[in-house]
């Protein structure tokens, strides 16, 4: 990785602002004196933990859902809370490299506000109340760079936070630290060659999957309970699936995106969307339910007018997808969702749940349509932005991109055309859906148990959602198994398919969670985090 | 104008369907029969009404809400109503050139399913129990061709309805006639080569506005009292400022556009919409709240979830815009404002409203950016249709799009740079507005009373509002008087003010419409309809 000038100065900043935790947070713990091994053991988890220090241990294995009860009812104070999380975030960062920039400063300032408020009102200032959050990157905050993992950008300031980030604020929640993402963010795995490697916490030879990276990372090893992420792709789901954490799509329009869609302004051929990732399926609907009662819309002329609508249903039918026909899931993601399914056929749910096959239509195609549509430029912008920065072109950013047969320099007219062969798949795949008779789809997120690094060729898992603009939220349903064994007896259909069975043994993803993905029609957002709800409390 | 196929095939089916009509419905009053003089005199609304027969006449002159509250209870059967109905069409078309096809077959069928609901159920079908549409062209009916005033498509056959017609159809309404539009929708003006003029009811010398031309004629002329348009820069507003009538464009998303969304597949630069018009306010309000309790979103990948949520406001703020600052309006459109705003300042409303003078942000810059995107082919779509088909550019298609120095091709990367400024424009506005501190805009629909044929060159007035997607809603408060005389003493600003300066006198605009268009910001449609209603009901 040769020094050019963006990486100089991502790793400077980086430093400068971890630096800045033990100025900013009188602790007797200091992250100046973290001695971290040089071999980081597979499972990172434990190492964190014996890291920091006991005191700040304690706050951090409050189970999440406790942790915000506690600062709520005052028995926590925000700011010491505060100083916890960032200690732990240079402590994350340390062992699977999931932090961009640490955010002492304003963890301070909003860490105050809120113990300030309920001195003065005795009441919690949201239903946040002193919560930490970690925000991927690409969220612009005032007064600092937005560089979306784009070299180019590394300078790019911002003069105002984005709009979610603002209803988070007023949510009560205590911003703590930016974290990582691959290069551009146009990849479901977590390299960039300004940061390096964000690495998996179960198993640190695998990749935390992306584009989220780091917030995956973050909240896997214990260092933040609620993120935000964004997906165009699967970005939000793929790292929380490989992670074994919760993360949540919602339909395009429900949370207000502006202040984190500036990498490529104009462009409109597929909708990316901003969303929750955490460590408790119950957090994520309490962020939807907060964030949408702020009526952001209003503040947000490219958002919809929406409003949580709780749903209590009597009877749901969930479709399985177990295949997608082009790609096989390795063993372990097979078995972990009929385990899955058998367990919730025996348990007592709240609502009657009948399960039934759901085939998928024509997947393949939908990952030729996206592919097609994520860069009509042909992807010129990229290859600019790299010429420009002097930073080379990752494989991944190659594979979905620079060498991709799909991306070509559209004309208007062809451009026309490819979005009208997207809408007609949209309106196909409406009615295959309703003649399923299903109200949910279950499936997997990625085909396998997180990710090798960089040997992804293929998001057609999660991104025929984008396309459709399907809300998915993601759920933790078991880890590899050493009996998961490789099918030596299958044939695969295609290259792609070879290439991925290839990859399989249970020793290489050993420990490596199995993350299900739930899906609804567009709009059907509640009904999807009902499921996710229900279905997490009877694991 | 030569007898290219398409027209041939136009003129030929509309007559045909012009003969269904004595065929289907059993009446003394044959519309073959009819008889109408050479000369059209300016005002035809006097001659339609001597033009049907007594009992018809009876019909139609009952009003819109009188007449729905006899179908739905019985009083008057849909299968007669539907008759009176088709006749009108035919003798409006044969006055001011408004109807593509009438459709007796087709409302006999539905208007039989209503008396037949009611006969069996003892109660109405819907909301619209019985109530006749009329269509613009441009909706797909199942079984006939859409061809959107474009030559090319005239053998364009539909397979299905469009969702809205469905919808419509479930709350009872009977479709009767589809209406006129220019050539290829693009003109606020209603000349087309295949069916010639549409002349406005008020004032035959001058043109109905568009696109939707012939729903503005038909419902102005009393022929129809609710009918389908569509919307993309003022499609609906102009047509029904023209004929002073009601008319209501929604945010995008509120109304579901499949079936009425296929002229340029793929395209999404600008978006279009679907509304109503109608012959009162309460009509409008009706259909949004029918409509929408349908949750036709759940049948439209393309539409966005949402309910009407009725608004009871103690206290609103309205702006008032009497001139963009670009073209300034005739002396007409200005004295009607500044009389209703006096009007309604006195008037017992039934909450405090405010009137205050509202700045606009550069609207000659929103007209730029939006005829830049029209096209972004550079109108090379609409050349190939002329060239396939033979038919000739109107003056007006030359005016928007083939000698538009705005319109040009665009590269994908020209596009995109093109809807960054569009987006920016937006959120600026959005800015603009609540610095401003209104809640509501009044202004002008267009800068004049009605349209003298061939003369538009500028849609500012409306399409600043399709850039924006705000909801903006159309009511007649006055006409032309001959005490309107022009202002020798203006000097016009640019050569555009100038041109439509000169052609200002109040006998050219004789006995012409004022409308006056009502805005509120993105999704607030509710607040414009409630305030059309109270102001209409207080005119």
């Amino acid at each position: 990785m040769t020094d050019y000038e963006a990486r100089k100065t991502y790793i400077a900043r980086r430093d400068e602002s971890m630096r800045l935790v033990d100025q900013v947070f009188d602790s007797p713990f200091k992250v100046a004196d973290l001695k971290v091994p040089d071999e980081i053991p597979l499972d990172a988890k434990p190492l964190f933990l014996s890291l920091v220090s006991d005191d700040d241990r304690k706050i951090l294995q409050i189970p999440p859902m406790e942790l915000l009860k506690k600062l709520k009812s005052g028995t926590l104070k925000a700011v010491p809370v505060a100083g916890v999380f960032c200690r732990a975030a240079v402590v994350a960062q340390k062992l699977v490299n999931c932090c961009t920039e640490f955010l002492p400063d304003l963890a301070l300032m909003y860490a105050k506000k809120a113990d300030e408020y309920m001195e003065k009102n005795g009441k919690p200032m949201g239903p946040f109340h002193g919560f930490p959050l970690s925000i991927k990157e690409l969220y612009a905050l005032e007064g600092r760079a937005a560089h979306w993992e784009n070299p180019d950008l590394i300078n790019n300031m911002q003069t105002d936070n984005a709009v979610l980030v603002n209803g988070l604020l007023e949510l009560g929640c205590v911003p703590f630290c930016r974290t990582t993402a691959p290069q551009f963010l146009m990849s479901i795995e977590s390299f960039s060659p300004m940061h390096g490697l964000t690495t998996n916490p179960h198993n640190t030879s695998l990749s935390s999957g992306g584009s989220s990276a780091g917030e995956g990372a973050m909240i896997a090893i214990g260092a933040s309970h609620l993120g935000l992420g964004s997906d165009i792709g699967g970005s939000i789901r793929v790292p929380a699936a490989c992670c074994g954490i919760y993360g949540y799509r919602p339909t395009n329009g429900r949370v207000p995106i502006t202040g984190a869609d500036s990498l490529t302004p104009g462009y409109n051929a597929i909708a990316g969307v901003v969303g929750p990732m955490a460590s408790s399926a119950d957090l994520i609907t309490l962020f939807m339910e907060s964030i949408e009662s702020l009526e952001l819309w209003k503040r947000d002329t490219f958002a919809e007018r929406s409003a949580w609508v709780p749903v209590n249903p009597k009877e749901v039918t969930v479709g399985y997808l177990l295949d997608d026909g082009h790609v096989k899931p390795h063993p372990p993601v097979e078995r972990a969702i009929k385990e899955f399914i058998s367990k919730m056929e025996k348990a007592q749910l709240p609502f009657t749940v009948k399960f039934k096959p759901f085939t998928p239509m024509q997947h393949e195609e939908a990952w030729k349509i996206i592919t097609g549509l994520y860069f009509p430029d042909g992807g010129q912008f990229l290859k600019d932005a790299l010429t420009n920065s002097g930073e080379k072109a990752t494989d991944q950013t190659k594979m979905i991109a620079l060498e991709n047969p799909n991306c070509v320099e559209h004309s208007v007219k062809s451009l026309y055309a490819a979005q009208d062969v997207r809408n007609k798949y949209k309106t196909a795949y409406q009615k295959h859906w309703k003649d399923q008779g299903v109200d949910v789809v279950i499936m997997p997120t990625v085909p396998s148990a997180a990710i090798v690094p960089n040997t992804t060729k293929y998001w057609g898992y999660t991104c025929v959602w984008n396309l459709l603009d399907y809300p998915a939220t993601i759920m933790p349903i078991g880890k590899v198994q050493e009996s998961d064994k490789k099918d030596e007896s299958y044939t695969p259909r295609n290259d792609l398919d070879k290439a991925h069975q290839d990859l399989y043994s249970p020793e290489t993803y050993a420990n490596a969670p199995v993350g299900l993905q739930i899906v609804t029609p567009r709009w059907n957002d509640e009904l999807a985090l009902k499921m996710m709800e229900v279905f997490s409390h009877a694991m």
